[in-house]
């Protein structure tokens, strides 16, 4: 870190279950710096996330109620103060459904969650990431794919999250390659984008046989010789199948943004490009600092 | 143990992933005693196999020869010695398929696994199993359920393993609920058995949603307070229905029966009942003891 800090405007804080981001802001958006670490709310105990923003602030001018904006699991019943969801259909919540308190010295907002009744689901700091979208491309009409641990399908229409679908794709493609019989099988980082390609059709069109698909993959190895990367190829095209098959109705004749550029991102584009959907790739850099950024914007009456 | 054991006629050893189970035999079938440990193939390296076993063995006075029958993983490529997979469809393998050696003191007989080329499967500790209920049924004509971490469906006709299927639909089971979001949501050992035939009603006819549904567990019970209870019973439906759905060939109109008593094994039966299959559990006591115990017969020529 340097030892002469430019006094920030505002913070911006992304705390997820596994890490803590911080951004030190000027009220033009440019960052100056950023520190983060692992005291996600995962490893932190109630009372705690105080003194660890704190910390991570130690070396930051103080300033009378500087802004902090707050997205994420930070604001879950288990967080620092709870932020209740907002319900869909609804915009990306922003300041002004924050909870805020002043603890000495800084103003903190945390911002809600969405969740939605019917089929019950919840997010809290894709939102955020949505926001950050929509900041950038506001008249934006059709769906968002978010793909991560939990994926995330968004219908977005006039600025509002319409509805959405979680699918827990990306964390059973990790406990199943790391933690299951599989995982002698598909012991490689390398990808066999051909295995992948036969798989993911196979599946869409048979998608309830993915149960007994995922045993095959460990027999397939041992029986016929499976290379890992094909292994793990057909492994992420088994479960993105599945996926597909299920969340139909987001994308059959929608235009689709998938969002970020990592393996998994692109292996949904291929996947939802192989079926002729009209899709693209948003690379987007830090959508959630873009997603603070316009909420502190509307603290603040916009740019200055 | 007792300080004086009996001479056993023979040995034999369950030796699977993740535990060694060794009974001391006499030439009718009787158990003289019995041993496990946890020391399964997976904490063991190439090599220690043999003092590993020996040090169970240690207080059993010694005999030229000793008949040691073994079935499971240690029959695999990375176990004690490879026994090569029978192919389908064969009857469970005996001690002439068997892979035998002598090592001082005992003749070690490794029983091998069963193969399917089409679909890929295997099956290694199972075909013992298998062995043991026929020893017991010899004319059964049927499908046999054998519930666990990889639950084995298996068609048998005149004596032999015709066709089988392996779902891994408990290990699943353990992950998701152990070490994934859905665990705050599962944490009971409680079962509401009206929430898993609702489940599992609802899985059957829809199975390709199984990825959608998930998440849904972690979110009715974060937004409609769902109990643990109705959560953990849930979950088991949603992986059995879909596990069902794609097994169907092996159960429709079928003669099935669920090897086992286990609270799983219960919750197959139940569920093949609710779709009013002809199913009725085997209250088997240790199938794996009595397989290897017509494996010894087959040896000496039948019991004494």
């Amino acid at each position: 870190m340097n030892d002469t800090i430019s006094k920030p405007d505002w913070i911006a804080v992304d705390w997820g279950t596994t890490h803590l981001r911080v951004w030190l802001m000027d009220n033009r958006g440019e960052v100056l710096d950023h520190r983060c670490s692992d005291q996600g709310m995962g490893v932190l105990a109630r009372g705690t996330f105080e003194p660890t923003l704190r910390a991570m602030l130690s070396d930051v001018p103080g300033a009378k109620a500087l802004p902090v904006i707050i997205c994420g699991m930070a604001g879950s019943r288990q967080g620092w103060a709870e932020a209740p969801y907002a319900s869909v259909p609804c915009p990306p919540p922003g300041v002004a459904q924050a909870t805020r308190f002043q603890v000495d010295g800084l103003a903190v907002h945390i911002l809600p969650g969405i969740k939605q009744d019917t089929p019950a689901d919840v997010m809290r700091g894709e939102e955020t990431q949505i926001a950050g979208f929509l900041a950038r491309e506001p008249t934006f009409d059709g769906i968002l794919c978010l793909p991560g641990s939990h994926t995330k399908w968004v219908h977005i229409s006039a600025g509002e999250i319409v509805s959405f679908r979680t699918y827990m794709t990306g964390e059973m493609f990790a406990l199943l390659g790391k933690q299951s019989v599989l995982r002698h099988s598909v012991d490689t980082t390398e990808w066999d984008q051909t295995a992948f390609d036969a798989g993911l059709s196979d599946t869409l069109s048979r998608p309830a046989d993915l149960a007994a698909k995922l045993f095959s993959l460990r027999a397939e190895a041992l029986l016929h010789d499976l290379s890992a990367p094909a292994a793990r190829a057909r492994l992420s095209a088994l479960l993105i199948g599945a996926e597909l098959a299920s969340a139909k109705p987001y994308w059959l004749g929608q235009q689709v943004v998938v969002i970020g550029t990592t393996q998994l991102a692109n292996a949904y584009h291929g996947a939802l490009a192989q079926q002729g959907v009209a899709v693209r790739s948003a690379d987007v850099g830090d959508l959630t600092l873009e997603g603070l950024t316009a909420a502190f914007h509307h603290l603040t009456g916009g740019p200055k």
